[in-house]
């Protein structure tokens, strides 16, 4: 029931990922009466769905503490019930972020020894995709915390990315005065002692898409911001060649002969494909699709989702983690 | 002498910049052994260009505090020395950035009441521009400081970009759990009372190119990294994008009919032509351009500098800022 336009998008989302994923199994949770009308259209997505009845709905404003504690009967809070129970093996909502990392760590709880799960997703670079991590769960981070996202951070590529052996550099300015982030002068001293190898140091803003290192690791608003900012210049960009090709006569031609080539352009960076953000340090497969999504970048959330599971990424960080964290708990887990 | 290929390009960006500003008068300060040889090839420059020389030079590896105790001779000191002694209305540096600011902020001092300089500059976005400050003098603020940014930089832009009321946000995340950023909170507090007009409260990250106000305020930290993350998407989809066009026969045939209206938008897209950060909170204008620009670039940072002189940019902020500014200084200059 989550996002701009559900259960509309959600169905229709599932029934894309189904043609990609003939193994699957849908549970789809939320209120009958406009799930069911819908689904009915679509007879082969039917046969392998279950629906789970609820009226109860958290909404995009409804404050994550809040959702926790009156949301317990919510489409989003019976979903993340059904992976608990072992009635599906991952969730994916388009619903309020916020209520859903705090339902999904109540109920789904953190690997031992994680105290702060963080969002992880991809970005297009110029070598190919890197993983960054933090991107808005936890706004302030200790240097611990940025060592778990590191761990976590290259579980993560690892598996997705099949990249052995993936490097990771913490998010930080080019400035020679570090004056107040201790936290992450702490954590590049935690990291180069090597136990959590492929460290590269610090990387900046730019190296993000330059493809300096698979994983770049940083707190929930910085990361949250250097998401934002990129997407926006990358809109920025597409309308203004956009309005380029528009600008005269020999422009217009001109895309109508590269028309076949620009489209391909669009589709690899298409917002779409980008969409699934996956959380990481939990017992559980979450993923979260941008609220504003439609069916196609819906799927591509399922498709994560689906993928994280058969990729069995809980027991690689589970297993990574063990092996690598340091023994220290962070201060926020020892206060 | 600074920035990656001086004194080069500082001579032949101060011959562009002579040209389109006629009026203008240049003082080279610097190794006159290297200046004088390619200073004497143009000879239109060299007539309004008066030669101070120094062997010393601030290197890019210098932290600022050294800088500032062992660089008194230092070209970037000699620089902003003939400032502060009338000798010049301007500085401008492709030099290191902390030493600059640190040198400045030391011989011409803060207006008074500015704790904190902060570094301006400008964005494109989908509906003209936008200016963002502070993008990296100051990597931790507090609410006091966010509010002086957002005197300043409305300033900035009512004089620069010829807004009459500019509207400013203070850059956040969207999430509704602000746990930690209390210089955030606290400043929105101060902001909300509207005795800064133009305030639109927070922004996000993708809010800098939509242009959804005319001045974007955050700390040095959050500003540096989103401007990079910025800067590198946009190089990312111009790489794409010459891929594409060389990815066939037809996409080459389209480049070439297009290519007019193509080379405008590379035009409006140079990083050059957003080259000359505008440090504000100073008793005179200082420039900073980037180490790595050319002559053209170095030449766009030397019009920034004139233009503030012309358009008495510190007159101005310092009248806002005497008009508009709290009774209460910040934690940092009350302590």
């Amino acid at each position: 029931m989550g996002g701009d336009n559900a259960p509309g998008i959600v169905i229709k989302g599932a029934n894309i990922a189904r043609q990609r994923h003939p193994e699957a199994h849908f549970l789809l949770v939320g209120r009958e009466g406009e799930i069911r009308p819908q689904l009915e259209k679509l007879k082969k997505l039917a046969e392998v769905t279950t629906v789970i009845h609820t009226d109860d709905v958290v909404s995009a404003e409804d404050k994550p503490a809040v959702a926790l504690r009156q949301g317990r009967k919510s489409s989003m809070r019976l979903a993340i019930n059904a992976v608990a129970e072992g009635k599906a093996e991952g969730v994916v909502s388009a619903g309020n972020t916020g209520a859903l990392m705090g339902m999904a760590k109540f109920v789904l709880k953190t690997l031992p020894g994680v105290d702060r799960p963080a969002i992880a997703s991809f970005f297009p670079t110029m070598k190919g995709e890197t993983v960054m991590l933090d991107l808005g769960a936890n706004l302030e981070c200790d240097a611990r915390n940025l060592v778990d996202f590191a761990i976590m951070g290259r579980a993560f590529a690892k598996t997705v990315l099949g990249v052995p052996e993936p490097t990771y550099g913490l998010l930080n300015v080019g400035s020679e005065e570090m004056k107040g982030h201790e936290a992450l002068q702490e954590a590049r001293d935690m990291l180069s002692s090597g136990e959590v190898p492929g460290f590269h140091g610090f990387v900046e803003g730019d190296d993000i898409t330059k493809g300096t290192v698979d994983v770049v690791v940083t707190d929930g608003f910085t990361g949250n911001i250097a998401l934002k900012a990129a997407e926006g210049t990358a809109k920025l960009m597409a309308e203004y060649l956009r309005r380029t090709f528009r600008s005269s006569m020999f422009a217009s031609l001109g895309y109508v002969m590269a028309r076949s080539a620009l489209t391909k352009l669009r589709k690899r960076m298409d917002p779409r494909r980008y969409n699934g953000a996956v959380f990481l340090g939990l017992n559980a497969i979450a993923v979260k699709s941008h609220g504003g999504t439609d069916a196609l970048g819906f799927a591509h959330a399922c498709s994560v989702t689906i993928d994280m599971v058969k990729h069995r990424l809980i027991e690689k960080i589970r297993a990574d983690y063990a092996r690598l964290a340091p023994a220290t708990p962070s201060k926020a887990a020892a206060g």
